[in-house]
């Protein structure tokens, strides 16, 4: 393999991030959520290290040849392969909150069209959902779980630093969407990571599906 | 396994049981009805004790060691694991009607969508539709099948209340809607409670569409 | 098997008819089309007699042991198995249509939905798609395509009556709608069948994201 | 075989491209695109000649002999199988870019639709979203794609005209439309082609979805 990896971090550690990575990514895959080699997905390694998918593979047919390592400033690490180009939104995750593992993009239909319909008013509301308690924190569907949508940019840190500026506001954030493109979300496992991505999907589309019916 | 069997229930019915409901709930979870880790199923084994999921495993990947044993008041027989938070509204369909076998409860976003467009209306109203015939006890399409929505509470005493107050008002019971949440049936065997559930997600599904055209 | 097969009819015979419907309705049944025990499949054996699925089964899993024997009136043959509730509308085919050997009918959503949103008109009125040109006998986008919506009953005579006046009418007929129900339609082949069933479900689809998308 | 291959074609080489054909054919049908045996692939060979489907095939069960041999003037060569009818439109592609080597059209249901919604305009103008950028040489969502859609006519050269007409006015084509039917697609790879197949899918769905929505 042509990852060369630092001292501290075992290829074991390094693979079973990379395994965790192709599965979910398969699986997100198969559901339609990374069309066009589009998506990325990371999980930390260290205080220092994340693994992250390499840009523009197909998210269906990744192997661990696909995964390389960064550090946290989002640089290459041990090997010339490109980082995804949103690499930066990851590392902005790991380095706020010491306990995020796991970062998932995705780009499917439902987000994309959500990101464009709610960009003016720059966040989507969800209130009344029994799905709402998929989200760590969350125990009752009386609550008010806010989504915000950023306006897109080529330019990464024009991104970062909108998402830097609604955590100094001191806004809960759980996940954000970027208008006419996908979501970013996280958690403390790979398994709640994933369990808040469905319930944020199957949430979108349901708040579409009432836009649709009570118009 | 931690699941300690009490006297009079042998491993050959548990493990019947539980096996009926593994495979169910795959099947549904690859229908998208289960997402993030929502939904909840269980059998009866007799007239004291039922076989439930326990509560906030992936409902795709369940295996036998996902399903514990209940008493018919809801408490867990023989395990520490802790049952559904929705167990009590299981229980009541087993006490209410000796001859009820299987309860499953999924979550498709046609049935919270559906569940939230009829909150205010408290009731479904199907008719004309040939596959009403589907639910036990229908035999014709000049039918009107009333599938009641109660409101969400995140206290099930409240719940069964409501379910318990329909049933008082001496009004045929197949199935209900939890407002922003999912739906519950029932039925004697699995295959016809599948059958119920497969009937009723394609029902509130075509009236969606119906109300979508119409409008 | 519990199926005796009359003299003249072959178990090759009769078990190529039974495994075309049986592969024919695991299809049909994974696209959704066949919810809830619903939809009817059937295949012509000779002059005299063809194989249709006995009433109620899974569609999704059949096996040669759900498929019976019939004669053209819509006698069961040789066995004790009751066919399927609209065998008449089969057996009309056969009779009215000597080169007709296969009849598929199905209960998709879009169906169901179309049905209802045109049965006030009778008539489903395609032109203008490419597609049409997969119904045999149609060889240009040029061309009216007109699909009859037939009042539902639970008296087949009534609906066989409804058809026979269609045809009477000398009009065209490659396929029929019933009101909030599902669609039959008939080929020289099973491929033939398939190839209508799934072109007609593609413009009922088509028809109704034009009416969403045009109101 | 009876596709009999000219000197200076290897049946490695054919069978290479034959074989990239049936896989792509295979996961399109899969995603419904392909309906009823419609639609057609091709993959260029060399400076004069390329492999294509032959006509009328279910594309979900394509094997190597349902791909035949053509000239770019569309005649078949080797063979008396008869290719698509649709072929002038690929060896239009082929003769006009030298460096393409694949052209994919399908007949999705979003296709299909947009086609008839945009036809009196003309054309689908694509603005604003994340994923333009999958297609080559697009590099910011903040550019325009642009989405010719050309009446339909059974008549094939017409249809080339259409083709030339806008190519001769100089305007970029990354891909079109025909009105009631589908998409035509091309690119320098396999991977490239179906790259943009399925940006295009993708994107062409989120107009229709934000055209419901913003009603």
């Amino acid at each position: 393999m042509s990852q060369v990896l630092p001292e501290g971090i075992s290829s074991d550690a390094f693979f079973a991030c990379a395994d965790a990575i192709v599965l979910a990514a398969k699986d997100l895959a198969a559901l339609g959520w990374t069309p066009a080699t589009s998506s990325n997905f990371s999980m930390r390694l260290d205080d220092a290290h994340a693994a992250i998918t390499i840009s523009g593979r197909d998210k269906g047919k990744l192997s661990r040849a696909d995964i390389m390592l960064i550090d946290l400033s989002g640089n290459a690490v041990g090997t010339d392969a490109r980082p995804s180009a949103e690499t930066a939104l990851h590392t902005q995750v790991y380095r706020y909150w010491p306990e995020m593992q796991v970062v998932l993009h995705t780009h499917s239909r439902t987000q994309s069209v959500a990101s464009r319909l709610f960009a003016t008013q720059g966040v989507i509301r969800l209130e009344g959902w029994e799905l709402q308690k998929a989200i760590t924190g969350f125990h009752t569907h009386e609550s008010v779980l806010e989504i915000p949508v950023f306006p897109n940019t080529q330019h990464m840190p024009e991104l970062v630093a909108q998402v830097d500026a609604w955590l100094d506001a001191g806004k809960p954030l759980h996940a954000y969407l970027i208008d006419g493109h996908g979501i970013y979300t996280w958690g403390r496992t790979m398994a709640e990571t994933r369990r808040h991505l469905e319930a944020l999907e199957f949430l979108l589309a349901c708040e579409l599906d009432l836009r649709r019916l009570s118009a």
